[in-house]
């Protein structure tokens, strides 16, 4: 079950351009490109006629053109050609995803297109500040969504999965504070004094002790951000130390599977192409050791008792207040769902209906 | 659901020898060889004894002797032999399969043995002509095979599909003619007066127009004979033209796969092995793309809601007219199965009952 | 259906060390690893928190430390130590699994630990006989484990599977006798004055003809020793002749694989490496032939309609008796367990719910 009626990441900015690209998305085969004047357009991967994978076919224009038979939809999801023939079945329509560009990658609604709002989209405005430099990827990994939500809410296992670079004692041995706020979980773990683990001091030259903030956001159903931040003990300088935002979103491929889309913006060296080389690898290297650990987990719990309980700590309080607010939403929109196919009918439907 | 009492394909005629070969068949596994005089012979590929494959075992003169505890089977499928046993069982029987060697290629009916019939053999004359040559192969489809027989009976994918070799936009410009005789639909379509796609140029020398005919003839359940003709515009002459026969049949794997038997046969430059390279390269080519579209549809098709409708046009009705005919088949078959399980016992069955 | 109060091997006693290596068994994983005073422990391969799996975790000390979150579990499967938290809430606990080491292999109870009693284990004394030397491995085979014991309880097919190495006509040309012992089956065949099949002769330069003994012995779930004697004609004398034991134990991993754990043990030309070689290889080139054979009589099994029955002949006594054991075993097991849950609550019981 996944949360339809919100905003996910369907692909990087970056990668989307004149060349139908594929991506599954809670289940579904979505085609996604960039219309002449640039804008994003996603379709359902199946053509209305006979399923063929309409990103098998090719661009002409701002049409997508089936490449069995050759019919054309154009951005509405309207079909306008259809090879030989004359009449156009009003219902040959190929379904149409709202999509938007914002915070460095493409947004889709899977949901129903008329609750499409723009002002839902999570604010990842750090992906897109003035004077950043944003360097991110994106990631497949076959374990659910939720795993890779959790792992970033509690960043206590970076000791133990990124010793070599983001972890070291402190960040375990340091409790955090969590809240719920509306349906936001806001989780913030603060190191006094404590050695910098190897890539800050790789990344700055810290020599010396720092002050570490990790001040994690949470958006639903799968985004999250994190402030992150070390100066040389009791500056609180940005000047002399680091601050960067690790922004992730992760998008449900289906049940067992997930694109992790993330980046890492920073307000420090922001033309210096060998650290944004650097922080890139390793934090790519960092989060394939999250992988690893993920798509082990995923499959010891798809091979144990359906209903096996898990023990929680009290770390574990942000991943699970986050894993409510997910659930409590899903079941609103099934409710909405169920007024909706139950509801009077309006007076178009009667009038339609007789 | 798969017709059984019907002629499937089972191999090329040329591939069949005197070692045993493992073959899928509307989900049964199937061990083909040729006894010593040359017949071919068709069993299930489960020793009854411990169900082991038989076609892991070796020919031993006209019987099949299992790789594992060296059980011998004649052709009729009885156990003529158990190593250290002198007592045969008579239930040791392994399951024979009526196999006929016809038009190029080996039949076999997975039916009820008492009704299969030879004179019920697609009629696929044009791959044993006298005077014409064939070239022809198989590929193993991850798709059900009614997508296959869906592709062949509207050919204005070629267009889409197949521009570098048989298709060119008067393909898909051209309206069909359709109709269903008997259990047989026949589709038509008359190109008068076009440029010849590129295949026809490299292997005639085509230069000018052409007139360009394909004749479909789907027999059940899924053999498609297309008789393509190409002459310069006007003169109806086959000398200086091209004429063909692409003879196809399909036999189900099971029901997301399955084995696509092909052959080109022609009456010209007969004995010029160059130009049977050259078509049976490029129709191979041709075959190819078409695995490419077929099996994304499938998947779309097995990731889609189990009851989704397609949308069809003017140009499927050969193919809805197909399917329609294999599902009355089939929904025949499975009511005379019912009957006969119902059945009033026969004098014989009502005494071995008492 | 797995037996599961009752002894597998769960690894050679030679391949355990001080790292934490994963097995499945019956379906569940397990991580397997010595203590520093070189206990084999075993404990469920999914950490008590978030389901990690333990195996991609380190040892520290007699202590597993997750690999995710950092927890430390000892060897009773104890949580002594949560990263960063002082309270440990009691339910946090490991599952262990009772594991003893003899007969040269480790072995696992996988069911209720307070029934695991070491005088259960098979009785494989000649694996670890003084003098005797020893040679075997694991093998992965994707077939349910009682395909293996049919396998090793009716030798008949070591003429057809096995002719190059153990295997000749004698085997298959001389009946068994079989008795049931009790939860044993035994099962002999005596061949006299018979030719050495090919790996005798290469290993005891067999020149004339031998009288072979193969007594075979099938203990329950799994377990079967093959005691192997080839002397010279008339002499009964394993100075001249050869004698070994081939000790097998095969381990579901699920019901659709297993692992194999085999031995040669021999008391002739002990010390000497170049006959322990050629032993060595030429077993398991005899085993990968099983391999072969096995993993497409499973295949077949799969896809076969689920209750067909099969043919049993005179042969299949001893594989047909162990099956049977095994299957009273398991009901036994079910029933024991069924009783256990309705059974009156003992008075400590009877305190807790009120």
């Amino acid at each position: 079950m996944f949360l339809k009626n919100c905003w996910y990441v369907a692909s990087q900015a970056s990668e989307l351009g004149r060349v139908l690209m594929q991506r599954w998305i809670i289940g579904q085969p979505v085609v996604l490109f960039r219309s002449e004047s640039g804008q994003p357009v996603a379709m359902e991967d199946r053509c209305p006629h006979r399923r063929a994978a309409l990103s098998k076919g090719r661009l002409v224009g701002d049409t997508v053109q089936c490449g069995y038979h050759g019919m054309r939809f154009d951005c509405s999801g309207a079909c306008v050609a259809i090879p030989g023939e004359e009449q156009i079945p009003p219902a040959l329509k190929a379904r149409v995803y709202p999509v938007v560009q914002k915070w460095h990658w493409v947004w889709i609604w899977m949901g129903d297109p008329a609750l499409a709002d723009e002002a839902l989209i999570p604010d990842l405005r750090h992906n897109d500040m003035p004077g950043w430099t944003v360097t991110g990827g994106v990631l497949t990994v076959n374990a659910n969504y939720q795993l890779l939500t959790d792992n970033l809410l509690d960043l206590t296992h970076e000791t133990f999965v990124h010793a070599k670079t983001i972890g070291n004692a402190a960040v375990a041995e340091t409790p955090m504070e969590s809240k719920i706020v509306g349906n936001e979980v806001h989780v913030q773990r603060v190191m006094r004094n404590t050695p910098p683990p190897p890539l800050f001091k790789r990344v700055r030259n810290l020599t010396g002790n720092i002050d570490r903030w990790q001040i994690i956001r949470f958006q639903p159903p799968s985004s999250i951000s994190i402030d992150a931040r070390g100066y040389p003990t009791g500056t609180e300088d940005p000047e002399k130390g680091l601050r960067w935002f690790s922004i992730n979103s992760i998008t449900p491929i289906n049940e067992t599977s997930c694109n992790y889309y993330w980046t890492i913006t920073r307000c420090f060296a922001q033309d210096d192409a060998q650290i944004t080389d650097l922080i890139h690898n390793q934090i790519l290297a960092t989060f394939m050791e999250d992988v690893d650990v993920l798509e082990a987990q995923q499959q010891m719990i798809e091979t144990d008792a359906p209903n096996r309980g898990e023990i929680s700590i009290r770390a574990d309080f942000g991943s699970v207040a986050a894993r409510r607010i997910n659930q409590r939403l899903i079941h609103k929109e099934a409710q909405g769902n169920a007024r909706k196919q139950g509801a009077v009918p309006s007076p178009e439907e009667l009038v339609k209906a007789t």
